[in-house]
C-alpha cells in the first residue's frame, strides 16, 4: 500500500536527477484546513493572518477543536515548486518527512506534480509535519505550524549533484529556524555558488526575520542571495525601516533581484537597480490566502527563466497568487500554462 | 499528537451516549481525490461513475498514477450522517478504522461534525480503508475502494445500547459485501428492530446487489426494512426489472418508504402507497458528483424525522445533493441548515 500503509514504508521510489530548473530546500508539510470564525482564533489567542510554530501538545489541542478538515500537501517552498513545474520548469525538492502516512501524502503529491524528491523519508516517532491552516470567512488564514520531522533535514540528506545541477537554488525562509536544516541551506549555498548556480530565497514569515534577522542581512551583504522574496511587512522588518520604497531601495542595493508583495496592492520588484511595479490581479472571490506569496514567486521565477520581462514576471507572479486564493489549499487547481498563455496572448 | 502520530493512537475519545435521532453502520474511508481524464480510466479499464473494490496492490498503482491529490474523510453513511448532522440531527456512527493516521483524520472529522462515534479503533498491518476518486472534466467520479480495517468490523464492536438509543437505524449496502460488518449489521437489525426502532438501508451500488440480491429481497420480504434508498440503476437491478416505476411500485408494495434518486432527473418517493416526484435542484457547474446519493439521503431523512411532507423530504434531499455536487468531497461546505430555511422561507 505503499504511502497509506500502516506498515512503515521503508523506500521511497526516486526519480533520477537530471538537469533542474530549479532545487527548492524546505518544510515537508501537509496542510489540515478547516474553517475558522473570529470566536476561536480568539479563544485560542491566535494572531489572524499569522505563522507560529506549535509543540505536539498544541496541535492535538487545536485540532480538536478545529472542524471537520481537509488534507492537502502544503509548505512554502514545495507550493512554489508545484507552480514552478506546472508551468512547465523543471524542479526538485529536498525536505524531511516521517514514513507515515501524511509523508507517504506528501511524496506522492509533489511527485505527481512532477518534481524530482529524493530525500530518504526517516523512521521514528517523529511524525511528518502538518500545518494546522484556520480559514475564516474573509479568506485569510491563521497558520499552526508543528514542525515535526521537518525540522531534523540533516546535511547528510543533500544530494550534492542534484543542487550543482539546478541553474536556481530556492531557499524557504520558515525553515532557517530549525538548526539542522539551517546548517544543511548553508552547506546547500555554498555547494550552489562553487557551481556558478543562483541563491533565491523568501524571508516567509516576520517572526522568522526577527529571529534571524542577522544571518540574513549577513547573507545579503556577503552577496550570497541572487534574487529575494518578501511581503511588505517582512521587507520593513528586515532592515528595520519603516518606510516600503526605503527599505526596498536599502535591501535592493544589494540584492540583483528584489521582489516584494503586497497583497491587494500588488507588487514591486527591483532588478539590477530599476523599479517596477505591477497591480494585484482580480479575484471574484478570495476564498483562502493559503499560499498566494509562494505561488507568487512561482510564477514570477517561471517568467525570469524564460527571460520575460520584469513586468511580465510580476504579472505571472499576480496571476499564478490570483488563482491560488480563489480556491481552498496552496496547490495549484487549474492549468497554470493557460493562465500564462492567456496573460500573454 | 493524537490522529497525526506516528506513534499508536490506543485510546480514541469517546463522547457520551444519548439519545439519536439515526445512528448508522459503514465504511470509515477516507476520500483520496484526484483530477483525472478519460484516458487514464481506459488505461486501467476502470468504469466511469461506478465503484470498484480494489486489493492493495491495485491501490498502490493506481495511486502511483493519479495525480496530486486531496485526502477529505467519505464513507456512504458517514456521508450521509455529516449531511444529518449538519442539519439538526443527533447522530452516531459504528465503523472500524485503524489506529493510524487515517483513522484518527476519519475519527476527528466525523466528530467535528458532532456525531457521536465510539467504535475502538483496531492496531495493526491492516490501514483504515480510503477510497481514490478520479474525477473527471465532466465532474463524474470513478470510485476505486480498498476498504482496509473497514471490512473487519465485528459484531463485538457493536453497542447495542446505542442502536438501542436512536429511532432509526441507517445501514450502508456496500458494508454488506465483507462477512464480518455482515453479521454485525443482522445483529444491529435484531437490536433495533427489537427496540422497536425503524430500519433505513441504502442498496449503494450495483455490484452489491448482483453479490446480495437473495440478502436483500429477504430483509424487504421479512418487512425489516422500513426506509430504503436507492438510484433507479439500483432499484431496477434490485427486481431485475428494467421499466423504472415497475421496478418501484414492486418494491414499494413492501417498503413504508421508498426512495430512488434519477440524477438530473430528479427523485420518487412511495410513501404508505402514495407516489410523489421532484425535479432535481439546480446546480450552476456540476464539479465532483461524489456523495451526491449520499447527500441526498441525509435531506430526505431529516426533513422526514422533523415529519415534513414527502415532497418537503424529496426538496431537501434535492437541495443538499446540489449542495455537495457543487464542490470537490462529499462533506457539506456550506451550511445545510441556511439551504434549508431559504427552501422552505
Amino acid at each position: 500500500m505503499g504511502p497509506f500503509s500502516c506498515a512503515k514504508e521503508k523506500h521511497l521510489s526516486a526519480n533520477s536527477p537530471h538537469t533542474l530548473d530549479v532545487i527548492a530546500i524546505g518544510n515537508a508539510i501537509v496542510d489540515v484546513l478547516a474553517r475558522s470564525d473570529d470566536g476561536f482564533l480568539a479563544e485560542h489567542a491566535l494572531t489572524k493572518g499569522g505563522m507560529q510554530l506549535i509543540d505536539a501538545e498544541m496541535a492535538e489541542t487545536l485540532y480538536a477543536g478545529m472542524g471537520s478538515a481537509v488534507e492537502i500537501s502544503g509548505g512554502s517552498a514545495a507550493n512554489t515548486l508545484a507552480g514552478l513545474a506546472a508551468l512547465g520548469k523543471s524542479c526538485g525538492f529536498i525536505g524531511q518527512v516521517c514514513d507515515d502516512q501524511l509523508g507517504g501524502v506528501f511524496a506522492h503529491d509533489i511527485r505527481a506534480m512532477g518534481v524530482t524528491f529524493t530525500t530518504p523519508a526517516v523512521s521514528g516517532d517523529v511524525p511528518t509535519a502538518r500545518c494546522l491552516i484556520l480559514v475564516t470567512p474573509d479568506g485569510q488564514r491563521t497558520m499552526n505550524t508543528f514542525l515535526g520531522a521537518s525540522q531534523f533535514l540533516p546535511e547528510s540528506a543533500l544530494d550534492a549533484d542534484l543542487i550543482r545541477s539546478a541553474g536556481i537554488l530556492y531557499l524557504e525562509g520558515y525553515l532557517w529556524d530549525p538548526e539542522q536544516p539551517r546548517a544543511a541551506m548553508r552547506a546547500a549555498i555554498a555547494t550552489a555558488r562553487d557551481a556558478g548556480r543562483r541563491v533565491a530565497f523568501t524571508l516567509s514569515d516576520n517572526f522568522v526575520i526577527d529571529r534571524h534577522r542577522a544571518d540574513f542581512l549577513d547573507l545579503i551583504d556577503q552577496g550570497l542571495i541572487d534574487i529575494l522574496f518578501s511581503n511588505e511587512g517582512e521587507i520593513k522588518s528586515l532592515v528595520q525601516i519603516d518606510d516600503f520604497d526605503k527599505a526596498v531601495a536599502t535591501v535592493a542595493a544589494k540584492v540583483p533581484v528584489l521582489v516584494s508583495t503586497r497583497s491587494e496592492n500588488g507588487a514591486v520588484a527591483v532588478v539590477d537597480g530599476t523599479r517596477y511595479e505591477a497591480p494585484a490581479a482580480s479575484v471574484a472571490q478570495v476564498v483562502d490566502t493559503t499560499g498566494a506569496g509562494d505561488l507568487f514567486a512561482a510564477g514570477f521565477l517561471a517568467a525570469h527563466i524564460d527571460g520575460l520581462g520584469v513586468e511580465d514576471c510580476l504579472k505571472l507572479g499576480a496571476a499564478a497568487a490570483a488563482e491560488i486564493i480563489s480556491h481552498y489549499g496552496a496547490r495549484p487547481e487549474v492549468d497554470l500554462k493557460l493562465i500564462r498563455a492567456k496573460l500573454f496572448a
